[in-house]
């Protein structure tokens, strides 16, 4: 009868088994096999089952009556085999199987078997209770063994971490002697001025890496900026022996850079060592400044001054010499810029930094006037660029975000913001809607735009300014100031000038040096100089280039190119030809026979060279310079170190038909076309974003992701690693507002 | 005959059931439970389950045979109702019962049948076999479902940040009008040199809490080092109207300021803004100079310095007055000090740390000479405390680790760090053993320590000292110096020497404003000023006091005190007052029997005047001095903190009395004690600690000890934080060597 129960119960127990989840049944199994110590039946759902450990008679008994095991028999027998025996074990065990599923109940006594028939026909509702909470209580062990789990690993991760920082410090002092080489302790003199020439250096035979680069042809890199790194971290490792010369030993990442002048980020977060970067290459870092170039000895004569400020000059030799230095601040000749403050190098962020905590700390001062304070909290920015907007932006946050933290609400009261910008809109670089944006915002925010106005003099304590009103009037006005930061655009710096008036007729362009779209110096030795980024310039003047795109048909119709009559489909040729020249030039070259008919005036189904000149020249006027942005000196750099692999992989076999010169660089691969990934910036807890027409701009979810695309294009994990560390800091602590 | 084999392998199970982990049964009938899809064996140790699903035919046949179940019943019946079924399962069941326990057979075939009989005679190796395994897997199964939960819940951390990030930012200005003080913009004059007088502050109204303490005594603190700091935060808010006056207004975490000099700790970490840790109290700060203190008109003179370098002088009216300013290097008279570099401030660490970077960049140049590269990589510490030694240790951890990663070897080869000491060891305020140690370790590092060495003069270039050989004659030597730290000793700032010498007699110490044992300042009226930290010492004279001691005694034996006699009661009475008076002495009054036998010369059973002043100079000449250490400072911090608080709660009660002065101080609390914890010191990836005796020295695991003492002890938990990411960075990417 105890079999009845049992079956039936399975019965129910299957019938209302689709409430229940298989997980219970394993973990009721677990609990159970813990405690199995004797002859029991086991009903775990979905399935009843019997455990047996010793086959005990009771169990043989019961197994001994095979009717008992189909599944809807009910008959009972009184006189079984197992009444006959006496209570051995506590009655809650009933209770508990009563309760759920899966309990235990001993079959060793009648009052067992009695509770086993009760269960059959409770189980249904049984099932139906049973099967939340089971979940539930489930669900919470789960999650409980889940956040022990987090703290168990997160504590394995932190033990990890201290099993390798201690591999991380360096016991003892390596002193193995060394080799260096002689040229490289006592270099001999050459080159026009005789100076000392750095042919080998002093760290070429320190390890296989280098020895192994050591004869390659040298590559020597001016700066380190975007472009210089971009090819760096693009290079293939062993092809050159690369020399990087900079008078700073550091990368900058500069977008981020306003944000480090007031604490949102610190300064150390956006410098990455160029000697890191330049190990990938095994590549060799000085720190001094390239003065001039020789192009002819093919030496840079870089000057070094030693801590007595004495300065010394010497040659570096190159084959292949890349010029990145950047730009320098454009002065636009205005008196007084030695007030001012720039933001082009960490250094400055740190000083802005400073005045600006410096000049709060002041205004709270007892005996400092009310102008006085008045004018120590205003805070001048003059240049709506992306660099001054951001400065202005981040400068309000800190005031609007922690100041009124920590310092007299008099403070928050008295401060001002002013964005002095030449031309009638602030980011005119952007498309309209987007400075449009950034007004409106700035105005919410009670930053003072003043457009139309240009700064005619710095003087220490205001600055004086000319603005243009509605009716065209000029009028000059003042504006007290604690703090002027000078963000007008950039111009070219003095060696590059240098370079330029060198190079003679080849270089017209006074704010760059030229390049043609290969990216080599025009007027240097072609394929020894190349120059990227902000001190470079795209030279595109396709129709100056004319006669080389006729020469060849020319030379087929044995004709004087000036004279030749050029059908549509030499036109296609030539058409072709721009384009492989002058990859920009491609938008402008879509509909050919359009082109051809509008050009053709005289319609006589064919081109003369004017008329080919004219159409030329109208491309011309379509193709703009490219922008002076990190993204342009990164693209150069890439495409730069793509090349140079190129070449270096060519090399034996040009050595091999001892093609030494000639336009190699045409040979190996493209010309230069850069592709405008957009441009984004940072407006006081929200952002702007374009990209070719389109554009997006929010709030703070457009900070995040104004972010997320820096924290992308950071050169290294080890600064995104310690950006993410600084956007942490700011949440949980703010900016702090110490200088020093 | 399936049986059999079942029961048997069963007997086998449970025999080796011993060598199974409970856990797998569970596991596997989860697994199983899934899987159950008709009329199963389901063995699973250390119990044989059975499972029935539909108690198909196959099933009951096999339990209709009672004789079984018998465990060793070993007869077989080639008649059985199974053979007469055809195969309905693939075959690889049976092996996989043979694999492990637990696993699954349908007996509704001949072959399964087969496979179970050899299981049985297999299954006792089958069980030693299975169970690592089985357990091994559960293991793994576990550990991933952990790395899994972590991964979920370091998630939910994440988005949770970015939850609360967002509502960091504050959107929009706010700009409601605020009420400031009259007095606070126009402050009237006064004072002994009719200054302005600053009673009230322009931030005392803008928020309730100010408004609580705006009519409180005035505390006015001076200096924000550890002292000031340790007084701040133990400070009941609301009691006082507190201001901080100190020219910087950050808090520096000074022990390890070594540490941020090589780029180990970055320099933000080590400073934490005092307006964060004065908010606690509602306090005041003004980041200027104070000058000059007149204690009769009860009033701090104050300079502040605009920004054209014009000063003004303020007066900042107090009712207690806490001086806290620290102390200053003590140049010893050495010449050409302005040569040497010092590690007191912040901005020292940043400086040191830029010319180490570039002495390293220099000596890379190829035009820098052999001797000049030697001399630019010679590195001089003068002076043997801790700060020497740890900036020594620090930047030969520095120089080994990193250096070599990123520079020339050559560099490494060629630099040396030279410890310059006066005494005959380093660190000689610890105990022997401990200096003997750190020697031993900047020996094996090829640390040059000079001991017995007095520097005379600084060369830009090379430093020139005096060294005392073993025979007593003294040699002056010359050591060319690319960077010299000067860290010999303190001594005291202008500004204490001025109030030292207004107070005249009362101040007797050359090198620090004496107080007595309750801080005060002495000869400053009683309960205005105190001074704590390095810049003060307390006076320990007992013997000094003893009219004041024996007064009360003579008095009750109507006596004049010169003339008493005191007998042992006495003597304990005496004895009781210095304790409580000069806590400092407890260690030395000990054994009060033995000290009066052994003063009392005539052993007349009583001490005499003379006698009794003769014991209390013994005791005197017993006590030191306090260190000048941050312990000191903060303990004396907290102690006048406590004070402070407690004479708040007093104040009323003695107001009502009418108790104005007297020694309120000793009436509320007890004399200061000093309680040394020991102190500790970092030697090159090794760290000494020294308690009373004890010390200990050892490898890394005594730095991380080191290190998480200062953890304990920094000022916030925004320290701590940025700590632990100093060291995860350094760890991770080592030190970086950039300089700007």
């Amino acid at each position: 009868m105890a079999m009845t129960a049992a079956t039936a119960s399975v019965a129910q127990l299957s019938r209302g088994s689709a409430a229940l989840r298989v997980g219970t049944s394993a973990s009721l199994a677990l609990r159970r096999s813990r405690a199995s110590h004797s002859t029991v039946f086991q009903s775990a759902s979905p399935t009843l089952k019997v455990s047996i450990l010793c086959g005990g008679t009771a169990a043989r008994a019961f197994f001994a009556q095979p009717s008992r095991c189909l599944p809807c028999n009910s008959k009972s027998k009184s006189s079984s085999p197992l009444v006959s025996r006496e209570t051995r074990h506590p009655l809650h065990s009933q209770y508990s199987f009563s309760r759920r599923p899966g309990a235990v109940v001993l079959i060793t006594s009648p009052t067992t078997a009695e509770a086993i028939r009760n269960a059959s026909t409770q189980s249904e509702k049984i099932v139906e209770k049973v099967a939340r909470p089971a979940t539930f209580r489930h669900l919470v062990g789960r999650g409980l063994a889940w956040i022990g789990g987090s703290i168990v690993f997160i504590g394995l991760g932190v033990i990890g971490f201290f099993v390798y920082d201690y591999n991380t410090y360096k016991e003892g002092a390596e002193h193995e002697d060394i080799s260096v080489p002689t040229l490289a302790l006592n270099p001999r003199r050459g080159g026009p001025k005789n100076l000392p020439l750095y042919e080998v250096q002093i760290d070429d035979t320190d390890c296989d890496e280098r020895l192994r680069t050591k004869d390659k042809p040298k590559l020597v890199i001016l700066g380190g900026g975007w472009g210089s790194v971009a090819m760096l971290k693009e290079l293939n490792p062993d092809d050159y022996h690369v020399t990087v010369i900079s008078p700073t030993n550091y990368f900058l990442f500069t977008p981020m850079l306003p944000s480090a002048t007031v604490g949102t980020l610190e300064l150390k977060s956006l410098v990455e060592p160029i000697r890191r970067i330049i190990k990938r290459v095994n590549g060799h870092f000085m720190r001094a400044r390239a003065e001039d170039v020789d192009f002819s000895y093919k030496v840079v004569e870089v000057a070094q001054t030693d801590h007595k400020g004495k300065e010394t000059r010497f040659y570096v030799p190159y084959d292949k010499l890349v010029i990145g230095v950047g730009s320098v601040t454009n002065p636009h000749g205005v008196k007084g810029l030695e007030n001012c403050y720039f933001l082009k190098d960490i250094d400055d962020a740190r000083k802005i930094r400073n005045k600006v905590v410096q000049n709060l700390e002041i205004a709270c001062l007892p005996t400092t006037p009310d102008d006085e304070r008045r004018r120590l909290l205003s805070f001048v920015v003059s240049g709506g660029g992306p660099t001054g907007v951001e400065f202005a932006a981040e400068l309000y946050d800190m005031l609007n975000e922690d100041l009124s933290k920590h310092y007299p609400r008099l403070l928050r009261n008295e401060i001002s913001v002013h964005l002095v910008q030449s031309r009638s809109h602030i980011l005119n670089t952007y498309d309209e809607t987007v400075s449009k944006y950034a007004e409106a915002r700035f105005l919410r925010d009670q930053i003072d735009v003043l457009t139309n106005s240009r700064v005619n003099e710095v003087k220490t304590d205001r600055i004086v300014f000319t603005q243009k009103c509605e009716d065209g009037t000029l009028v000059t006005k003042e504006l007290p100031m604690g703090l002027c930061l000078w963000s007008t655009g950039v111009s070219q710096p003095e060696f590059c000038h240098r370079l330029a008036q060198k190079l003679g007729d080849a270089q017209t362009n006074r704010h760059a040096l030229e390049t043609d779209t290969h990216l080599r110096l025009n007027g240097a030795p072609l394929g020894d100089v190349y120059a990227i980024g902000d001190c470079s310039t795209v030279q595109n003047n396709v129709a100056d280039h004319i006669i080389t795109f006729v020469r060849s048909l020319a030379w087929k119709h044995g004709k004087d190119p000036e004279t030749l009559e050029i059908h549509f489909s030499d036109w296609r040729r030539v058409a072709a030809d721009v384009k492989k020249k002058f990859p920009q030039a491609v938008a402008h070259l879509k509909r050919l026979d359009r082109l051809f008919a509008e050009f053709d005036k005289d319609h006589s189904g064919t081109l003369d060279f004017g008329e080919l000149r004219e159409l030329l020249k109208q491309i011309d006027s379509k193709l703009t310079s490219l922008p002076a942005t990190a993204q342009r000196a990164h693209q150069q750099g890439q495409y730069l170190a793509r090349k140079f692999n190129k070449m270096a992989r060519a090399a034996p076999g040009m050595h091999a038909n001892e093609v030494i010169d000639g336009d190699l660089d045409a040979a190996v691969y493209k010309a230069f076309e850069y592709h405008h990934l957009g441009s984004l910036a940072y407006i006081g807890n929200s952002a702007v974003f374009e990209r070719g027409g389109y554009n997006v701009s929010g709030g703070l979810w457009a900070v995040y992701a104004w972010r997320s695309v820096y924290f992308a294009q950071s050169v290294s994990m080890r600064i995104r690693i310690l950006l993410m560390m600084d956007w942490f800091k700011r949440g949980i602590f703010g900016r702090d507002l110490v200088s020093f």
